[in-house]
């Protein structure tokens, strides 16, 4: 039989980091182009010893069916964490718990966008994102990403130019690929203007606790006073990706429409999982937590970037990052970055082509991105080298 | 701000069911609205030595990122028990990991169907799964359920009026909510129509294995030569519904399809659940406890049913299904259904109106749905007195 697909599927690609990712699942392989936390972040022996207490004290609530808001306790805690911890939540929000944050993208899509609508997004930016909101067949129109996050009079004349926009999408701290860090003018200019044209702001977050250096900054959804911001949080980055909890912070009238969607998408997110994260915090110290796994990241990232330094640094540039997991690094002009992909391989390390992160990804571009998160100190150490030495046969030839 | 949303959404409202499920958990309701598999059915200690293993041996494989296809080791265990269990499986199908099998019918219908595109189901059909469809702005045909399932000629009557008709839903085995057994003729008749007119059947089955009486049919999926069939099975029945657990088994160029809608959707679904899963497999006689829990099942299933039998015999009409959840019973015609379930809850015992269960749900139906796995047998003999007495305030008026 001929299938027919939908046309929002139709054009869609398979991600073509994770595609990317397959590859390096070869033997060898230094995966300098996945996005995985450190696995020694990982808070092995508490989630462990909670998992145990769960199914022997508890063991019915994990295993029956929730509601699709989320474990109530959970959604209790992240209420009051995120009032803390980044002065998030007025009395018009609500959170729910998502099955990873990507499911944020994907339901705040599903009930703003029409086919055809636009979404407003930096470029470069995370193709994981960019997929879901294509696979709603849903417009994009990239805003370039500045060393101090998007250029506001782009993002401008982006609104202005498209009546039908339904959200911005935005990371504002430490931008994958591009690591920016949105400063605070901005953020209060991008939240202005969502405000003067009627849209709302998709605020991802995954990074913010992953800061290495320099000083927090506030989140845009910490000024939202008309309910235009949409928060996605996530454990992943701070707890486990493999246990794909998530929440979304909102308007409750916005919930309620993404709560429907959940309802027809998943039903709920595991309530084992859910469970996991609510005791991790009621009995651990996260606050205490995230400091040593910031210890974890900057180690590494400094490690990286003066790898970089050393042996890339007179053919590469790049801005290093106060966090996050990435480096985007530009290549000489003379350079086609396909091709410095390909050797890369060939001497058996991974790196995502920097146009997998643009709203039309058949553009070239000079990036590449670079993980420090993933690879041991070692891979970080021969990974670079061996990139060295991809720059050498250039620099030679 | 006035939120605008996606006409797909704005549509639909929050599942029936669900809500009825918040009213019950209201301390005291008799729950016999829920499809809550029975507790005594999970096999809580095996689920909590396997998780205790799985973090201790092999924590970071369970908390790190996995692969949008699932985990490798549980798809091909599936791949061999469905072969064995249910003669499923052709050279070109493949099968993919789920996050519960509402995932199935939400991705099969995001690749296949653009809005305004049919999908024909039974009527009465399974209220969760409508809904996704709806989600994705389909209109609905229903056609309707007779004991031995759908009828047939209305099936290809429905065909030949909706060209623009993408695939067939159908749950052949214990229907939700009707609990009708579709017969071998039909099966076969329902195949042939879905090739002769160029159709998908999404085969939804996910409560083949709670049979209590007769004999076992064979799927459609089994006698699928065309790779037409799309299975929905899910582990929610007979191992945990709180894992959020299932697979698809299809035509690999509809699961590449859709192995881009997960990306796009959820990443993918937790490793510990996926780990949890295999090792319940690989450590234990799933056979032997599938005949443990039908054991379970048909004692309440009977139960349930010598009640009725009992206490309103001579009110509702039913057909005592052989497996499954759910009693499909009918309520005289001089009865006001929604009346009759308000009576219901007054006297703290939760059921379905029937209505939520068709394509229009502003119709009227003189069914209500009794669900006999969530109640403890006290709940059943204690509700179904309670639905008594209601009865007996309308012979007595």
């Amino acid at each position: 039989m001929d299938y027919i697909f939908s046309n929002k599927i139709s054009s869609l690609q398979p991600s073509a980091i994770r595609e990317i990712l397959k590859a390096t699942s070869v033997p060898g392989i230094i995966p300098l182009a996945a996005g995985n936390p450190a696995p020694d972040a990982f808070p092995v022996e508490e989630v462990g010893k909670i998992a145990r207490e769960i199914l022997e004290n508890r063991p019915i609530d994990a295993l029956q069916y929730g509601v699709s808001e989320g474990y109530q306790p959970l959604r209790d805690t992240i209420i009051s964490w995120m009032k803390t911890h980044e002065n998030i939540g007025r009395d018009f929000d609500n959170v729910i718990i998502m099955s990873g944050a990507t499911q944020v993208m994907d339901l705040l899509t599903k009930v703003l966008c029409n086919e055809g609508d636009t979404v407003i997004c930096e470029e470069p930016s995370f193709i994981g994102s960019l997929n879901t909101f294509r696979s709603y067949g849903c417009k994009l129109v990239g805003v370039p990403v500045e060393a101090d996050g998007m250029d506001v009079n782009a993002l401008e004349e982006a609104l202005k130019s498209n009546p039908n926009t339904r959200f911005i999408y935005t990371i504002p701290n430490f931008q994958n690929p591009s690591g920016a860090t949105m400063s605070l003018e901005k953020r209060k200019k991008v939240y202005a203007l969502a405000k003067e044209y009627g849209v709302v702001i998709l605020e991802d977050n995954p990074y913010g606790d992953l800061r290495v250096a320099g000083e927090g900054l506030p989140t845009i959804k910490s000024m939202d006073d008309e309910g235009i911001v949409v928060y996605a949080g996530s454990f992943s980055k701070i707890l486990a990706p493999g246990l794909r909890v998530a929440y979304c912070i909102a308007h409750q009238q916005i919930l309620a429409k993404m709560t429907v969607g959940k309802q027809a998408s998943d039903v709920h997110t595991p309530c084992l999982n859910q469970m996991i994260v609510y005791e991790w915090f009621k009995q651990y110290d996260v606050e205490a937590h995230i400091k040593k796994i910031q210890k974890i990241y900057k180690k590494k990232l400094e490690l990286m970037c003066d790898c970089i330094d050393r042996e890339l640094g007179d053919f590469v540039e790049y801005v290093r990052p106060e966090g996050g997991l990435f480096i985007w690094c530009r290549l000489p002009d003379d350079v086609n970055m396909l091709e410095f992909v390909q050797k890369a391989i060939d001497k058996k390390v991974a790196v995502v082509p920097g146009n997998a992160f643009l709203v039309d990804d058949s553009k070239s571009t000079q990036y590449i991105r670079l993980n420090f998160s993933t690879p041991s100190d070692d891979g970080i150490i021969n990974g670079i080298k061996a990139l060295g030495e991809v720059a050498k046969e250039y620099r030679q030839s």
